[in-house]
């Protein structure tokens, strides 16, 4: 890993492409046979923006942070074409026929894809791998689902045991549908159910349907995701779930609630990973259409957010009500270790109200973890009680650039700043200021309010996980050319402080 | 209408308190017989933030844009109370008993409200009036409601002709149920049902359930309105809406969506004005709780929006789809008129990029009105093709304070922009950048994008309605020390212009 200067704001940890431009993750599966993770996306190799023909680009991980890119894996077939949003399945039965004995029942990889032609019509194909995800062979009759549209598009598919069959969600894009179909072979698609809910937006995109586990229980709920673009009450894209039950045929949700993935500007077209072994794993694109072709990263643009674990948890949202909500835990392996690091198990900030890590020889990755009380039940509208994570460039020209995580305990809201003066990056819908209102993780014995934060920073990417991942946002911010991430404090506002710090851990990480 | 230093950021149209502190509209209504417009609101005239004793300021107006400030209407019994949110309502055939005939049909005034009492618990009262509207009796059986609750509060009053009865609707804020009551007289009060949908935020406030009219139509719908505070995806405070029907019993909406009043960061608690003669008005407190006690205004805080006339309407979300949407439009009367204006029916900015109008004598107050086409169908991914209408204070100490609007033809979006470095007021959540995607309002006959925008600022507020009203942005600013604003520009950010302008106005206002 270095840190050359050309690639101040290419992250360690989050997967970008060699070159060339990123967007949906598509296709994640886990081979259980190589213990590998496999990650397929939306990929022009001509370009670093968004263009035809578009590809499947491929990389594989041991371990969801160390990436390994490999060939183009799936093709159009002419230039003006496209292969659009999917997903893979492992057929382990094989229920398609594609397989015979030669190919471990781990390994038999199938994509269900849209297939974008010439004449902007949209159709789901499908495509089968004998290579453990390598290389492709397209079904020669396809396309398996054809309505003649040309928004209608991003088909996941899973096993559905209880019912005993392949489902597969798609959207009808601008007519705000998601819809459910079922087969028994992955090649005649059964229609089962539509689904909306939550925002329009202008379209639906890269919908999804995973089981995800209740903390603390043996039970699980279905969670529907639906990625919308433009139309985020924040601007641009973002993603939605809504949390309910499923029997195969339709999404019954517990409620008509809207829900939102992540609050930042830069999580998009989320999927889970096929095949894992344990619970709900999954990522997504960590940029925002409204901005992403235009990121002063010339050579290629985009990456994908870190693998979180996904689980159903009751949460406070108020003093009165606990809701179900799903929780986001980022994976972090072992081999990511400290380079230097400040951890304290208590840190009263009257007395000390600055704690400075300072990265001698930067590799630009940080993180940061937070346990703390507010030792005030109430303070008065106009008070100032403040702390901020300051994450800071290396000085270069008497010039400083920073990112900053704050909390405000008067109105019990984190705030988050990416503001930076960047001569080659100014963007009228790259919003610097986003906030969120946490209710406390819990109280203490005296009835004072706990919160939780935990941050990680890597070059150019920075997402942040309230109250143990009942909230998480993600941002990019774009230091000015050569600079990165090089120190991280935790700056107390106030003179004589009303938090009490139970855990401060600011580390410098490395690879 | 003075220029004076010290009301650099009044706004002259936009009711502002004498001094004090305001939120939310409460109890607006229209007296037939005087032609009066009434609005109350929270109101604490013992200091410019929020805090108890709270009361219920009052003011009235010929024409919705010139108020006249009364005195103080309903006060609570101690000074650890709050008469906190409610309605009033006009008893024309005195169903509540409280008149006799000396009082007009029109002007039998009852406020309903909730009571906020020491202990923190809230009730729901009722208060009349026997001067048509300027002082009031409260209700010897108070409350009329009392469900032991601290959470439970804004109740907003109406007749329902169909099933002839006052229909309540109020909040178990932090149950987030809106509830519905029904009653005969005002006083006693029987439960109809529960509706909840949309973003849980931390907790609903002010409801509100109004008959809006469809245009082109003989028709009207129902809309329900719901405050969240915080919890707003942008940040803060917000409004939702619901479109359904009402048979006096169940409030049924037309779907599960969630849709949102207002994309900027201040506008909450709408209210709908009783008994207006036709159609359906109503205004929002024109700030968030997010910034609301800190904003750079000492002797009195908060205005509320402009009065809006409320339609519904399809408009188009998608190529695909057109959905039925609130349309808003702000009410100007006749008597605001130009000092001086800039008016063009036609106006190609290949030759003439910038448009300027400068004020002499600036009152602080502008419109302008754009009606453009884009003039080709698409660009590619990173083309730079926007304009700017910039608002401007004067020039200062070399210096000029700036608040932008902007369209950027690529991703068909508007952006605004609120960053004014100010000695006085820095706030990590007062967000400075918002923007919203744009459907076109029509297409020419060369098929070409046909959008709409009509702006009016205010000294420090800025109301946006993009496509006829189909979206509105409201948000304040704040310009430095005895600035506010002077000129108003057009500017095309191209040389050879993508944008063609079927119509320009930019006004310097005079009320």
């Amino acid at each position: 890993m270095g840190n050359e200067e050309s690639e101040y704001n290419r992250p360690l940890i989050h997967y970008t492409p060699e070159y060339g431009w990123l967007n949906d993750p598509n296709g994640l599966f886990f081979d259980k046979k190589e213990k590998l993770w496999h990650i397929y996306f939306q990929y022009n190799p001509n370009g670093s923006v968004w263009g035809l023909p578009l590809y499947w680009g491929h990389a594989t991980s041991k371990d969801l942070v160390n990436w390994k890119h490999h060939d183009l894996a799936i093709s159009p077939e002419k230039d003006d074409e496209g292969i659009f949003s999917g997903s893979i399945v492992i057929d382990h039965i094989n229920t398609s026929g594609f397989f015979d004995d030669s190919i471990d029942p781990d390994q038999r990889v199938v994509a269900i894809y849209t297939n974008h032609d010439s004449n902007e019509k949209q159709t789901q194909e499908i495509a089968y791998s004998l290579d453990a995800g390598y290389t492709f062979t397209k079904y020669k009759a396809n396309p398996v689902i054809d309505l003649n549209l040309t928004q209608f598009r991003d088909p996941k598919v899973f096993w559905h045991k209880q019912s005993n069959q392949w489902i597969m969600i798609v959207v009808k894009s601008q007519d705000f549908k998601i819809q459910i179909y079922g087969s028994t072979n992955l090649k005649d698609w059964k229609f089962h159910s539509n689904f909306s809910s939550g925002f329009y937006g202008f379209q639906y995109e890269c919908p999804g349907l995973f089981e995800v586990p209740i903390e603390n229980s043996t039970k699980s709920k279905w969670v529907m995701v639906l990625a919308i673009n433009p139309g985020s009450p924040i601007g641009g894209s973002f993603n939605q779930y809504f949390i309910g039950d499923f029997d195969g045929y339709n999404f019954a949700p517990d409620d008509t609630q809207s829900r939102i993935m992540d609050i930042g500007k830069d999580f998009y077209a989320f999927q889970n990973f096929s095949d894992v072994e344990e619970g709900a794993i999954g990522l997504a694109w960590a940029s925002n259409w409204q901005y992403g072709n235009l990121v002063p990263t010339t050579e290629r643009r985009s990456s994908m957010s870190l693998a979180r674990r996904y689980t159903l948890k009751e949460i406070n949202i108020n003093p009165e009500t606990k809701i179900l909500s799903l929780i986001q835990r980022p994976i972090i392996p072992d081999s990511i270790t400290a380079v230097n690091s400040i951890v304290k198990t208590s840190f009263h900030p009257t007395i000390n109200n600055i704690l400075s890590l300072v990265a001698q020889d930067s590799t630009g990755l940080f993180d940061f973890k937070l346990r703390f009380k507010i030792k005030e039940k109430r303070f008065s509208n106009q008070e100032k009680i403040t702390f901020d994570i300051l994450v800071q460039s290396q000085v270069q020209d008497n010039e400083i650039d920073t990112v900053k995580v704050g909390f405000d305990a008067v109105i019990s809201s984190y705030y988050f700043n990416r503001a930076i003066k960047n001569k080659n990056f100014e963007n009228e819908f790259f919003t610097d200021k986003l906030s969120t209102y946490m209710e406390p993780l819990s109280y203490d014995d005296n009835n004072l309010p706990v919160f939780e934060l935990y941050g990680i920073v890597d070059r150019n990417i920075i997402e942040l996980y309230f109250n143990d991942g009942a909230v998480a946002m993600t941002n990019t911010f774009f230091m000015n050319e050569g600079r990165y991430p090089h120190s991280i404090k935790l700056v107390v506002n106030n003179e004589d402080s009303k938090f009490e710090f139970e855990q401060v851990s600011l580390r410098h990480l490395t690879n």
